[in-house]
């Protein structure tokens, strides 16, 4: 024992083994998928420490001292030992360093290569240089380099090779952002991690070390900017006192390539300006945006601009004053523009005059196309009601060519098991963004609107509604983890298939053991599709509690708007159920191009998984399977129940895989999920049972409940509402 | 490094080097003083490690479990190393089982001895057993060895030495309660640390890990109950979904000897029994709240009882049905009885009827002395108004002899600066356990009172209203966590002085290094009294912000209670400022008994602590110190800032001495106690200067700011409130 102790000494040049076995060190989420955990494959960890030696970084900037630190902290946790800095180049040297301030960098990477990165983009590259084997992490920017190194980080983490890195990457979109729909007094709008992370009293002075860890986190994935309010605004944050506290956050995420943007309260002239109005044609009403914006500017100078949510849901607006979307835009577009500022308005907006919500935000937005400055973008909900479980994409969507359109995301799950259920979302973003919209012919997919190269948009975007609370794990639900991380991958790269985000992200939060990726990647990539079963099969949609949207309520009927209610979106009669939105009904479908309403307007033919998104459909009817659309809503209620038991159980398995903590994390929520799967289920098909008049066939465990007593089930402090 | 891979192994017998260096532990708080880092005396480590060399417990019950636990995790790391368990006692045993579980205990330790350690008492020895050296963690139940392992750890944890252990230590108090304010929106009123720990809506069937370190932490200091939710309370936390989730907290707390209390809201009946009324002596109200026992008792066996707030800002009580106090509590009383739980019934009172709120609590509740149940506390704030920097006890103290009294602390720092200054309570609530009433002659302290001693009640008790919320160091700011200490060690044992508490705090949640423990004690010590200087000195009390209760507004008179405006209590004029409490005044002082009273009736020689509390003094009044009121009240004012900077330059002296992380916490925190010092002090000089008419003496920094600035501050968003 004497002898290890002696032995564990530091002196200079002599590496020590810090050994720090992970069963100490509490797994509570807290880290996210930057664990840094020692290489736990033996062969894996001596070709790392061959190959990586020493950090050659100088921190010139604020951002290379966050690569810096990152690499450190990276590299020393994951090799089990404190590097040293490598001054001169050696061989293992890890250089992370601006392609203009290295003309080693120019000697080993191309020109053209370099150009074609842009601001973002980064190279790895394996060299010899001066006979050392070394490898640069490299790019145009500062930014550049603090990219690469958290790829270069995440190789070790995901334990690939490190032997010849050729690696090229630059970001697909432009604006990848986060949305935090957090309010002035910490509530989270749809929130079920805790609370606000943004506390705001205490700002300026008291800068929270969660918000530099938010920061790596974003960076890690590439997103680069955060609107830190709710949609449904609060102009106090555009006050003096607010700016300052704001102006700590963006100096806290500036070296990691954040920028922060505010949610505009359209009204905001009045409440807080004095003024009388908050008509955007009116002279002083334009003076108070131009000064606030001159006020913010001078306290941030790289302020991102505003989000505005606007005559959407009782928010004030520019409609107010008889005037239109374009015209408030443009309002806050030209306060902003002197600056490099933007706006991303909103066009979840659904006025009484139609006949159905579907076709609102196109039916106020499309008119509207070229009237938007250049600096405006118009942001889009993936599908056209609202973050339902599947959605078919948004008609909008490749139908505004002069306009860029941001794609928003939801990452909390609000229709999607709140706090409770594991589901993975990559393959429902994917989903959207694969869809081809036939607008310009085939291939005219989503993503080509999205990143602004079906009509040639240099500005674009994706947001996703963040899902971060001031739970230590940040989600609350571990598994929000990664759809987190999908955003800022997706965004990074629309490319990546859910399976290889998945991949990463599990090897990065849990370990690189076989099983327990395969099995984990097994549960995540079959959990979107379990949701959608035992909530929202075969296009259902909307059918939630009112208010919190926690568990099912699709007899729900009372609130004001009819397009509130449960009922209008499943229409359940004796004749059948869904809603017809072909021509012999809402005629949604022709906001589509010809291509895509054919593929849905012939219910014989309609991708199932749509159908009752698009046709009254009787219960009778008979499905591909051979069942009757009632014995298929069964099935697929019952499936989704039996898919979610299968996750819990494949979960079950890995006790010896995992640390306790997540285990029982994991294992304690999936019982839960299961429970409300069932409890889905059942409210669902006794109730819809009502109109079928038809059993739940017997082979099935019936439901152990009534439908009065699901009826009767209340909620007042679900969380996020 | 080959070698120290290999012996690095774990083999059977063979103890491991666990090698961690604490830099590489991020220093989040969330341990609380339980961090077990490995003893830095390379003396005292040796000292340990001989002395203790094996863990011999039998984990019998899930208190023993949870001895064994804490032993283990407590050793492993305090030691370094893996403790092996010895199965037969050898020497360095520690030997942890209950008296009448072990004849060798019953050898060792007298019958006298075991007798007078009660029910929670522990035992502590070193021994030579069989001619082995061994330490014996003993008592007459589970819980005591539990409470012993704690001590036992703090010994380690404090460096002290191991040889010839002979500890006996039994609580001063029957009932050591924390007080949630905790509202089932997860709000915590008056809470400054984030939000409520009690996930409601994920309970029972997710257990939060937290709940269990919460336990553990409040073991260590021997708290034994709890009350979950805000005494201004919500009668839906007696619904049977509700209760179910209690009872899992229940669970998770029975092994560390905790119970669980509620707040019972006195229209429950009316509110969920669906009652036409809550008069207490109604036979279907009593009816009701017997059934209401019983379901609980049928889900919790072991539940506390209730504590309420009655007829007191808003609350519905008995009063409301021409009923008393006695009524009310005895009412729940008989409800609990059959199942030996307990009411606390709190004498926060004030209606409209008296000329001077301190005298309320008081005026109502002494008349009805000896009218309550047996099974009824009534539980009392340490002074007569509200919690203030500084209070006179409370005169009921003493007053009520056949009633036992509970005393009521507030931890959370409501008007002691909130989530933003550091001050160490312990000083403050000495001073009101050791005030004598005089109620029985000399040496009738409150402690006397409260400990049942004074009068002969064995139902005794203390609450703490909890600082506690979600953030990850629990408290917000890290000194709260000193108070939570405090209030456990106190109720253990309130002859403990504030030195030993603060010594024991330091050394366990930073280290034991003198320069640290000596400066941070001067800190904390010196910090009570600095606040009070800086925001309410020479007996100033109730002039904080309207509401949110931050920041100073002693102009404050606008609210519609006359007794909740910061101008009744200072009541500053051109004459002078202090509220008279005379026989010329209100006469509050005749609560007290002879003694007391005298003690503070004459301007000219009471304590000047308390003089604006008792008197309303001219501003040209000579103090002890030669200078005038006026002066003196700048003297103090200035005097707390500078206090407030010297804490802040002692603590930026410990950067070399503390990990990063928690000095950069208080180094921020520090700065802004400073900023809101100097805010207290220029807005209250400003205002007071208004009457006064005098100059703040020029040698003094002048304010920057003027009266009307401050009046302006608004802070609609302040937490707690």
């Amino acid at each position: 024992m004497k002898r290890v102790v002696s032995d564990i000494t530091k002196t200079a040049g002599i590496f020590i083994l810090l050994f720090v076995p992970a069963c100490l060190l509490a797994e509570d989420g807290y880290d996210l998928w930057l664990r840094y955990k020692i290489v736990n494959d033996a062969g894996r960890l001596a070709h790392y420490r061959q190959t990586v030696t020493g950090i050659n970084i100088n921190a010139a900037s604020p951002t290379l001292l966050a690569a810096k630190e990152e690499l450190e902290k990276g590299l020393n946790g994951l090799l089990g030992k404190k590097l040293p800095e490598h001054n001169l180049l050696q061989n293992g040297s890890v250089m992370a360093v601006k392609a203009a301030a290295s003309d080693i960098v120019s000697r080993v990477i191309s020109k053209e290569l370099l150009a074609s990165s842009g601001k973002e983009g980064f190279i790895i590259r394996s060299a010899v240089v001066r006979n050392k084997r070394i490898i640069i992490i490299t790019g145009n920017t500062d930014i550049s380099v603090l990219y690469g190194v958290f790829h270069f980080l995440r190789i070790l983490q995901t334990q690939q090779s490190l032997a010849d890195l050729a690696i090229q990457s630059s970001p697909s979109l432009q604006l990848r952002l986060l949305n935090h729909w957090d309010n002035l007094d910490r509530h989270v709008e749809r929130g079920y991690a805790g609370f606000s992370i943004w506390n705001w009293h205490t700002l300026p002075d008291y800068r929270d070390p969660r918000y530099k860890d938010y920061a790596r986190a974003n960076a890690s994935v590439g997103i680069n900017g955060v609107s830190l309010t709710n949609v449904n605004a609060n102009a106090m944050v555009l006050t003096r006192p607010y700016l300052e506290k704001v102006a700590a956050l963006a100096a806290i995420f500036r070296p990691y390539g954040i920028r922060v943007y505010l949610t505009a309260r359209f009204s905001a002239p009045i409440e807080i300006g004095k003024l009388s109005t908050a008509d955007p044609l009116n002279d002083s009403v334009q003076h108070w945006w131009s000064n606030k914006a001159k006020e913010i500017y001078s306290l941030i100078p790289d302020f991102g601009g505003f989000l505005v949510k606007a005559n959407s849901e009782g928010q004030p607006g520019p409609q107010n004053y008889g005037r239109n979307h374009a015209d408030g835009a443009n309002l806050l577009a030209d306060a902003v523009a002197p600056y490099q500022g933007i706006v991303m308005w909103r066009a979840f907006v659904y006025s009484q005059q139609s006949n159905d919500r579907f076709k609102q935000a196109y039916e106020e937005f499309k008119p509207l196309d070229g009237q938007f400055r250049k600096n405006v973008l118009v942001q889009v909900k993936n599908g056209p009601i609202d973050f339902q479980p599947r959605e078919p994409f948004s008609p909008l969507f490749g139908a505004m060519e002069k306009t860029p359109l941001m794609m928003e995301f939801q990452l909390t799950q609000e229709y999607l098991g709140q706090g409770t259920h594991l589901v993975f979302e990559a393959p429902m973003f994917k989903e959207v963004l694969q869809a081809d919209t036939y607008v310009k012919g085939k291939g005219a997919t989503v993503a080509k609107v999205v990143d602004g190269s079906l009509y040639n948009h240099s500005l674009n975007g994706m947001a996703g509604v963040a899902n971060i609370g001031n739970d230590i794990n940040w989600t609350g639900h571990l598994f929000g983890q990664a759809n987190w991380y999908t955003l800022g991958r997706l965004a990074w790269n629309y490319e990546l298939s859910s399976e290889q985000i998945a991949d990463e992200w599990i090897r990065q939060t849990f370990n690189n053991k076989a099983f327990l990726v395969s099995t984990v990647k097994k549960i995540m990539l079959s959990s979107h599709e379990a949701m959608v079963s035992y909530m929202t099969p075969l296009g259902l949609h909307h059918i939630m509690g009112n208010g919190h949207h926690y568990g099912p309520a699709p007899w729900s009927d009372n609130l004001p708007r009819p397009d509130w209610n449960p009922v209008y979106y499943h229409r359940a009669d004796s004749a059948g159920i869904g809603f017809d939105r072909t021509s012999t009904g809402s005629n949604a479908l022709a906001q589509y191009s010809a291509e895509v309403r054919h593929r849905y307007e012939d219910p014989g033919d309609c991708d199932e998984k749509y159908l009752l998104w698009f046709h009254h459909v009787s219960w009778k009817h008979i499905m591909k399977s051979g069942r009757t659309l009632w014995e298929e809503l069964c099935y697929k209620y019952y499936s989704g129940v039996e898919q979610a038991r299968l996750m819990q159980q494949q979960w079950n398995q890995l006790e010896n895989d995992v640390d306790k903590e997540r285990f029982e994390h994991l294992r304690m929520l999936l019982a839960i999920q299961v429970k409300e799967a069932i409890w889905w289920r059942n409210a669902c098909l006794l109730y819809f049972q009502g109109f079928s008049k038809m059993p739940i066939p017997s082979a099935y465990e019936q439901p152990d409940k009534t439908l009065e007593y699901y009826k009767n089930l209340r909620f007042p402090y679900a969380p996020g509402n």
